[in-house]
């Protein structure tokens, strides 16, 4: 490599398309390879998009050799007359476009492969920036091309993502390692059942601990909080003391956050729930009000779900809630809809029918609309039902429609996880006493 | 204006915040703002994201100068230290930040109406660029900017997306309104039931058809397509002829789509279902395997959704099948789960059980697993029930488990939406008869 160890510091990366400038497109290439650079501790310095006209595309390449020491192109490799990416760029670096016969070879094979005879176009595709190295594309026409020239590295890539992300991971990330000492580990904790400010005021000790090369960062959205630790590593021999550090602060935040805490990885809360269900090989069914379905659909979109997710009510009407699960109608007049009986006797009428493990019942007001001051639009009631106990828990949720039902299904999803927890904590202790 | 109209080309949008590089955040404010611009006939040349670092911001401000007319700045205008837009500016363009007292007074008001004192820190998003006009954010502490100088209009905003978009809208946009005489007219038609490849045969005419300040886009995802046509107008003497133009080419696309359109405005299609629902007093019902309860979540995503939605079931197990909706065991038995026969079973047994108008039910395979030869995954039956008819489909979806349950349910609501059409035309012919 000719190019410095210690100047690889500025990394800019170009998006080239006219589309990606209107409202219609979102770019999100630069996000998996900001991911993949934060791996081994390198970081984005300028990011543009820009549209595929020469004066513009040419303005901004220079702008990026004057500024920038790694500059990645993506889009603009493809057969039509608009794709001018590595002919602009070969015109900035006044070197000429090379033909090379190897290139359409594979191309045109390609095509063959389908029974289709290579377009003329796509000869453009087999010319590469005088003195760049080809970056095979598996999954398209367009090869990269990786240039290092005059203490800069220039890295053209093909704009879709199912071609892009692959070679990124595959071929890019190898060769930007050898230049990067540094690396960076992340752990990851994923919250639910607390609030943004519970977690902060729990981690404010750890805040004042952390050496200048960890960083915690709290991403919260509503009923759902990820905390995620990033240690920086300089050098190989920081590696061991580094990684102990990051250890303390670990088994630290998890003691902090205890039970609080769902997965130690980047899951969803459905893939924890359904992964102990299984471990655990326990059935469950749904009965729902106000979240009209959406907790069925979370707990089925894991593959083999069928394992353990055995029904799912949405017992919208009090009728359906009557016929279906049993809740006297007595007590839909006496007591409302929307209250911790009804929830009760939802649940303990679902875990009746449908002869489960665990039956979980939700009602309660999405809004925007239905809300009073005695039971305001957020007011959900939950109820957990097993052989051996039923819990209700109250809660209120603020936000739209949608937020409202989401925050239902992941407190639904909670208790059954700490319902799980305990479970399978109690057979742990009975076995520990049986050996 | 001191801004030459002719001279309006460029515009910019700078995206300030080093979170913003990172692999766990995107900016989104520039489509947002590239989608009102389009709205008055703009577009956006370059987007640039930059850290708030002092030199590289200053740097891409320098750059932002030279090449751009318009430049909007997003992000760092708040009360820390890391918060430096309006400073690197001044720096750039060689001017001073005044004070303006009545900024202070009001940002001290906003605090002192939530019952806080301002903390000190705020002071600084008192200062203005030396020239610049305050742009007034409701809310939020940090004002926006508007500054024009040497032929330039630099606008300075708020990073939040909910303080950025009503600014754009309500302060921006009328301002730049009065540069441009463009305005562009979108006309929208949103399909389902058939592949991109259809649309685009059936549009192969229109697009030959199309004048040049006439666009067409198809945007295409697994169930769901949108085509937006875009009228361009340069000045307001051509706008009744190019209206009126637009209408004939709406006409046209009408006839050739039919009724594959199901709004002729970006809505969802289980908006337009329930309101196809409220509007004939329609009442629905949905017995779910495969989709496992997202239909029933989509339904009851629409505000109000209770007049119309009374039961879903999500009879994932044959068990469920049999007991809930009187499925013959035989018949699941003798032709699988997944088949017409067990579809139209389902939707009769559910119209009988949930005394419903419309009945629809879903049994199919959503993969990865659980596929055969005879049975692929993708493979789906769906059923509508009426008093009068069962109609039952067979589809072969492609895609992941979520593509596949989106499809089906996708499918479910366009058979609901056609027979509503029938119902609606029906009523239409009765009443017409009888008067």
């Amino acid at each position: 490599m000719r190019t410095d160890k210690k100047n690889v510091q500025v990394i800019e990366f170009i998006a080239v398309g006219s589309e990606l400038l209107s409202s219609s497109f979102l770019e999100t290439n630069s996000l998996f390879l900001a991911e993949k650079l934060e791996q081994i501790g390198l970081n984005l310095t300028f990011k543009t998009v820009v549209s595929d006209r020469w004066a513009e595309l040419q303005q901004v390449i220079r702008t990026a050799r004057e500024r920038s020491q790694i500059i990645f192109l993506s889009g603009g490799l493809g057969p039509t007359e608009d794709d001018r990416t590595k002919e602009v760029l070969a015109r900035v670096l006044r070197r000429r476009l090379i033909f090379k016969p190897e290139l359409l070879e594979r191309i045109k094979k390609r095509f063959a492969s389908r029974g289709l005879v290579m377009p003329a176009s796509n000869k453009k595709q087999a010319y590469l920036v005088e003195g760049a190295e080809t970056l095979e594309n598996p999954n398209g026409t367009a090869p990269g091309q990786w240039l290092e020239t005059g203490g800069k590295i220039f890295v053209l890539l093909p704009g879709p993502p199912p071609e892009f992300k692959p070679m990124v991971e595959n071929l890019v990330l190898p060769r930007l390692e050898n230049l990067s000492q540094k690396k960076v580990i992340k752990a990851f904790f994923k919250i639910t059942g607390v609030g943004e400010s519970w977690v902060e005021d729990r981690l404010k000790e750890i805040y004042q601990l952390l050496p200048p090369y960890l960083e915690l960062t709290i991403l919260a959205s509503p009923g759902d909080i990820q905390v995620i630790l990033s240690l920086k590593i300089e050098s190989p021999n920081q590696e061991a003391k580094r990684v102990e550090e990051l250890e303390k602060i670990k088994a630290e935040i998890s003691r902090l956050l205890g039970d609080k805490i769902y997965a130690f990885e980047p899951k969803t809360l459905e893939q924890v729930v359904a992964e102990k269900l299984i471990k655990l090989k326990k059935t469950i069914a749904t009965a729902e009000s106000c979240s009209g379905g959406f907790l069925a659909h979370r707990l089925t979109n894991i593959p083999g779900s069928s394992n353990y997710f055995k029904l799912g009510l949405v017992t919208y009407s009090n009728e359906a809630k009557i016929k279906l699960l049993g809740v006297p109608k007595t007590l839909i007049d006496l007591k409302g809809a929307v209250s911790a009986e009804v929830a009760r006797a939802m649940a303990s009428g679902l875990l009746k029918r449908a002869k489960v493990d665990l039956a979980v019942a939700i009602t309660g007001i999405a809004g925007p609309g239905g809300g009073s001051q005695k039971k305001p639009v957020g007011l959900v009631y939950l109820a957990l039902a097993s052989s051996n106990e039923i819990k209700v828990e109250k809660c209120h949720f603020l936000g739209t429609r949608e937020q409202i039902k989401f925050q239902a299904t992941q407190k639904a999803l909670d208790m059954v996880r700490l319902k799980l927890l305990k479970l399978e904590h109690n057979s742990g202790a009975i076995k520990r006493k049986a050996s």
